[in-house]
């Protein structure tokens, strides 16, 4: 079976909101085995849903669009799919059942507004997907031998929708085609020294399997992707070759699945009963965000100070006066200092300490902003490494948190095999 | 000047990365005065990169390609695009120097691949884009009265070509139709009541100027979007319109510029000489980091504590242990004492606490997965609210960040009128 995504909202195509709906049906269709040839993202324009719906129909036997279902006047949506399918648009009483008792229970006694009585305008020739944590519903629709599935655009309605209505559904029509996906997650080695690394196991790749290189701040993904008409077979051979691979890079292997080190730290920590807190200055709460976004990671996570202002460095996590003094917030010598006093102050065997110059501002001929300083420290020894980024904080910010987690991945290898 | 973003690989088809890139560009392509047509994703195939491309080209002037350009074998589109454009690749000697020299700086003595010689070709039609930060060049070509840029996909590397290489360019080609947007943002009052209280001036607005409503998680961003040929007379005819929304919804009000509340709270606290602390259960170090990642940041963020084992709400923050076992780490007793904890032990006017639930594990029938306390303290009273979200861990995460930065908000406001 083949899919597309059509995404409908001018705030999409001017960048006020990044596009987190397609990657996530992404994967939930892949996990299906369901290829996705194309996503689209479109204005609220009537002529342009049109097409895009014309277009998308004549390629794929599955279209999902979402957004465009909200209740104010820039939803153009309804009615030129109405008119695209020939058909009308009808109220159903259950949803607006639905939407005026969402209406009672968070309105504070106001009346419900008119448009929104427009929600439970449905498609006559659809089949409703009601929506339990919101006032837009879905929509289900069969024409001409393709599915067409309409979907809110807000992030947690659509995900209720897709998990819970369309995925029951989509399971009575499974694809005949096979597909299957095998990972060999890296870390710390360019793209191109890995692929030469492996050309000849690459080489020896039949054509129904893919090998796919997906660079990732500090990390390369492998992906091998396999399509066929017996599953279990094609699931053995992928791995196969997955696992050769996987041996022939092991000094740089994070995982054999698709995971991100996030996950691998959790898992891995989790297995062997460790523990992990953080010190942070420049990545300022978003390195302990990263770990603790992991489900589970409250197993292995203990706290984290985000230390912007030296009175904490000094007063919680122990820095002394005069290293921050003689050597400055972003030094070597700090960071050691945060990093070894969150680890004493905390019940973990692993810490992690950053300081540097995010930017835009704060940079000096001496520090340019782009500097961070980042300390691991674990069982036996605390590691340091400075690094020199760039202008953009966001950026920096991100780079950093991917080499902290990237030391403190080698550094537990390496007491691994030490203890 | 119609504009179009086609992305190219199959990872983010898969949902393997979510596209950034494309949102990034369109914010750019808006100030500008850019309209983005759509957006498309396609995987690295052959026939869809040229289909794609010609049927870009017939709807508009510029198209921009990201993607598609790393050295492994991935990597079909330059073969394809130079077939588009009925012409050949060349070798291009100062890139090969470049990227020759980026391999010897950071290739620890190995000899360079030979697939990176690859990254020097170039269509032969092409200007190139010198890409200073990375070893796959950008590209520019002009073809049958439209503008093709080709892009590498990795985010730093596709912004520093756009900014530095793409923006000059194209200010030598200005579109002759001006743009313009006036923002109102709010917080606290859903969309559909948002769209009756405004909705007599929505019927006034002429039709050249478009109203959207951009939902986001606490709040609603209000777009209106001019078209005209005079730029100075349609801003200062959509500002006037603006200016009266954002009367009519002053209780409700952010701000009348296109910000986030996280850039609010910063451009306001340091106007006004204040600092904000945080203490962080549930949220584990992302609402410190929502605030951390505004440029400025550091004026006005003191520190943050995220404390995820009770021995640290006590130690770090003062919670007595008494209110721990009568009460929970997730109750109201608790964050009050985080809060007011946390801005004790540090410089701040202001501190925001959590506790919750997150999940997916961690629920109890009296506590289910999604239970969270917040607490915020000012420079009057501490104010609680508990909330009850769902399911997702990520989900309850993100509301419990915008539910505590419109607290604050709020809390700020009213505290401002009161001094």
């Amino acid at each position: 079976m083949k899919a597309e995504i059509i995404t409908i909202g001018d705030e999409i195509l001017l960048g006020q909101v990044v596009d987190t709906n397609s990657a996530w049906i992404g994967q939930l269709l892949d996990s299906l085995h369901i290829s996705i040839q194309q996503i689209v993202s479109i204005p609220d324009h009537k002529d342009l849903i049109y097409h895009t719906l014309s277009e998308a129909s004549r390629r794929s036997d599955l279209i999902i669009v979402t957004g465009g279902l909200g209740p104010t006047k820039d939803d153009v949506t309804k009615e030129t799919i109405a008119s695209f399918f020939n058909t009308t648009l009808v109220k159903d009483e259950k949803v607006l059942e639905h939407v005026k008792s969402i209406f009672e229970k968070f309105g504070n006694g106001r009346a419900m507004p008119l448009m929104n009585y427009g929600q439970a305008d449905v498609l006559a020739c659809s089949e409703v997907l009601f929506n339990d944590v919101g006032t837009a519903p879905g929509m289900w629709v069969e024409h001409e031998g393709k599915f067409f599935v309409f979907l809110p655009g807000v992030p947690f309605e659509m995900k209720f929708l897709m998990e819970n209505r369309v995925v029951p559904k989509l399971a009575t029509y499974r694809a005949k085609e096979a597909i299957y996906h095998a990972h060999v997650i890296t870390m710390g080695i360019g793209e191109s020294f890995l692929a030469e690394k492996i050309a000849d196991i690459e080489d020896e790749l039949p054509s129904h399997i893919r090998l796919a290189y997906l660079p990732k701040l500090g990390g390369v993904r492998l992906r091998l992707s396999a399509v066929g008409t017996d599953f279990e077979s094609i699931k053995k051979e992928t791995e196969q070759f997955a696992e050769r691979i996987g041996k022939r890079l092991s000094d740089h292997l994070v995982a054999r699945k698709d995971v991100t080190i996030e996950e691998a730290i959790v898992e891995e920590f989790t297995r062997t009963g460790l523990r992990l807190a953080v010190a942070e200055s420049c990545t300022g709460g978003l390195l302990a965000g990263s770990i603790t976004s992991i489900p589970g990671a409250s197993a292995i996570f203990d706290c984290g100070i985000v230390a912007y202002h030296n009175r904490i460095k000094e007063q919680v996590l122990g820095v002394q006066e005069e290293v921050l003094r003689d050597y400055g917030a972003v030094s070597e010598q700090t960071v050691i200092q945060m990093a070894e006093g969150v680890k004493k102050m905390s019940g973990a065997q692993y810490s992690i300490a950053t300081s540097g110059i995010a930017g835009p501002g704060g940079g000096t001929v001496e520090k340019p902003v782009g500097t961070v300083w980042i300390a691991v420290s674990g069982r036996f020894k605390t590691i340091t490494q400075v690094f020199q980024f760039r202008n953009d904080r966001q950026i920096n910010i991100e780079r950093s948190i991917a080499q902290a987690l990237n030391m403190l991945w080698k550094l537990y290898r390496q007491d691994s095999v030490e203890s």
